[in-house]
């Protein structure tokens, strides 16, 4: 599927499009003072991101200064869980600073969890946000959180019980729908993007007697956008990476080795960045679909390993891989600046929404502007959101099917911060030969 | 074996000793102006660093202040396979930008190799050298390389070929003996010490539900400082990593499950710092000891997907491994600052040794205080470095074998620059639980 950008009520040519949030916000509180009191619950669910906390801080902060509005402020205690227990703590009691240093605290400082609801479940939900007049429902996450908020409004509604659910977007794999992108990827992105380019340095240097070709596993079962930000940080054909194959391009074995094959004649060394999911043309995961005989344990090493192996046996050339895993998602040392802000923003930004008396809708990044980068949010109807998933669209990769192209890029460069220059080479003015050749 | 600082000439007590470089340069060159004239070589070899361009560059800009000495810089193509080729280039023809550049880029700018030297080889270096009038040689790397320094050095002097040839230590193994510790080391472990302590948290965050066991495999096939410093950002009982093991201290998977049990019945997740070269009693790697038949290829993943299986299988709880692989060494924007500057001074003060007449050395790291953290550099002679592992000695690692102490840390932390605070955790108020316990 195509980007689809998303305005708040897009259907509805409310008189706030077009309008910066703050605008939005300040109009519309004109117009409809919020007059729900209650409490309010955020939780995160799913994979943890660098940002992740960032963005329940903001749903935090803001709610602390509507105290006329709030009668109280929960964190749940690993997601939906926390709310089925009521285990869920009293923001109010944690110091101010503690609340602050979510900003810059990686992984979930609430605690996660996955868990499909159930009718039961539901029902309880229902039961406990009645017991504690909880009336505002925050969930953090990617696309099965999404359904889970999405669930949690649509009980209240069939309930008649009046509350306000949102999603807070959430993923490193970047494939939520109707929003521009999704906090905690451009973290990831900018993390992969560099380490690829400095691992192809380090590659390049010792490919005469070492290993030349390096895989770069990366995650993101389903949706490619991750394994494909790492190609932000090249400046010419030496830089890594050099082939790039996403979940979205079917891939055969015969396929790949050709690819490798081809760079490393040309360059003397090769840098694959591979998704964890890339598929078959049957579409099923690449490992699988090929000899598991030869390989043995599944459990043991990913695609990655298996393509080195497959590299070295058949080609001849010795091959490894680097598999960060969920380094990826936490390593708030290198998170993109941009990234941070943003998701402090959509927390930040479904508090003012709720406000306005919405429900039922995730909060969205709107993208404004390439160059320079700008960014505003807007509202997606849950409804649109859960378990769906954004993939690549065909026409951001190239035609041979191992690499992004310009619009990829053009799409994913503002979203890491600024990316420090690639390094020079030296011009190599070569000394004159004195002496016959050395033959060993 | 222990720590040994090495002092300039300790046996010839000479008047420099206690000086800063600085000093010692000044006063050595008041007295004895260095009148070899001739050629400088550099080349870089072995596995590269973070900042292994960074001890290039020290030696390549401080030559080039001095051309009333070198009569020509030359860098060498993938260490000394590029002098036995005679592939070296001009680093006078190269711009001062791009030399500057190495300062900033991670791997080897002039390109690596691994090559152990026989008797033809060092026929053929003499006869490079002596066509060239090569007069100066430095060789940036780890325990191999300083070999081939020291053979390089050896073959000069048998020759009555005058030369000066020095070792300029690389690696983030840290394992060469004679030095305070290595350049690349501080820069490896500033990465690998923040990526443990943020995967600690997101396994921490999701342990309930998803994966509460986590092995990081760091590099470190013979010496464990790499997999010891990854316990410098904790601040408590909770922060990762839990359970630290390396090649010095031998583990069965016996005890390791027993430790692996106690941590997760304590905290409910685990963290694991694991060595790849971490052995069994009878010195075998742990992997390879034990049940093989089970695993099948022992090519595909290494220990630490073993281990996790093992955890897996025998005690139920899912777990999982991270292998950053060459991202440990080559991740320039995680640098520390310390160890890039002290890599640029062991390659600057090569240069000022060179001019004062020595030869046959390793320029070392002699650390002079703790706290405030001081550092100067001395020389080791290579009859003393060459082909020897530094392992962490046993009183640096704790009574179980399972962590390091306050001595290792205290070792450790100033070389890896300043590391940002723990992150706090909440005190969790829970709020009053109103409704009968939920039982699913």
């Amino acid at each position: 599927m195509s980007l689809r950008l998303t305005q708040p009520d897009e259907n509805g040519g409310q008189p706030w499009q077009g309008l910066k949030p703050g605008q939005i916000y300040l109009q519309r509180r004109r117009r409809t003072m919020a007059t729900l009191r209650g409490k309010l619950v955020v939780a995160q669910s799913g994979g943890p991101t660098a940002v992740f906390n960032s963005s329940a801080c903001g749903v935090i902060q803001e709610a602390l200064k509507h105290d006329d509005v709030f009668d109280g402020v929960y964190g749940a205690s690993n997601g939906i869980m926390g709310v089925l227990h009521e285990n869920m703590i009293d923001m109010r009691k944690e110091s101010p600073e503690s609340i602050e240093a979510m900003r810059r605290t990686p992984a979930s400082t609430l605690g996660t969890c996955r868990r499909k609801l159930d009718k039961n479940d539901l029902e309880r939900i229902l039961d406990v946000c009645k017991a504690h007049d909880i009336r505002y429902f925050f969930y953090n996450g990617g696309n099965d959180s999404m359904d889970t908020a999405n669930k949690v409004h649509k009980m209240a509604v069939d309930a008649g019980y009046e509350m306000r659910a949102f999603g807070i977007p959430k993923t490193i794999d970047n494939d939520l729908v109707e929003t521009d992108h999704c906090p905690g990827f451009g973290s990831a992105a900018r993390l992969m993007a560099l380490a690829t380019r400095d691992v192809g340095r380090d590659t390049e240097s010792g490919a005469l007697t070492t290993t030349p070709i390096n895989i770069m596993e990366i995650m993101g079962r389903d949706a490619g956008w991750l394994t494909g930000a790492t190609a932000i940080g090249r400046k010419d054909e030496r830089d890594a990476p050099h082939l790039i194959y996403m979940p979205e391009v079917p891939l055969t074995i015969e396929k790949f080795l050709d690819d490798v094959k081809k760079v490393h004649d040309r360059l003397g060394f090769v840098i694959v960045a591979l998704s964890e999911g890339v598929r078959d043309p049957e579409g099923n995961l690449l490992m699988k679909s090929s000899q598991l005989d030869a390989f043995g344990h599944t459990q043991l090493g990913g695609v990655g390993d298996f393509l080195a192996k497959t590299i070295t046996d058949t080609l001849g050339i010795k091959s490894r891989t680097n598999i960060a895993g969920t380094i990826q998602r936490s390593l708030i040392s290198m998170a993109s600046p941009v990234d941070l802000e943003e998701a402090y923003q959509v927390g930040q930004m479904g508090i003012k929404y709720a406000l306005e008396g919405k429900s039922g809708y995730m909060v969205s990044l709107v993208r404004e502007s390439d160059d320079p980068y700008s960014c505003t949010t807007g509202l997606a109807p849950l409804d649109k959101v859960a378990n769906l998933t954004k993939e690549v669209p065909r026409e951001m990769i190239n035609e041979a099917g191992n690499d992004v192209n310009e619009t990829f890029l053009k799409y994913v460069t503002p979203l890491v911060g600024e990316i420090p220059p690639s390094y020079p080479r030296f011009k190599k003015h070569a000394i004159g030969q004195l002496l016959e050749a050395y033959q060993r």
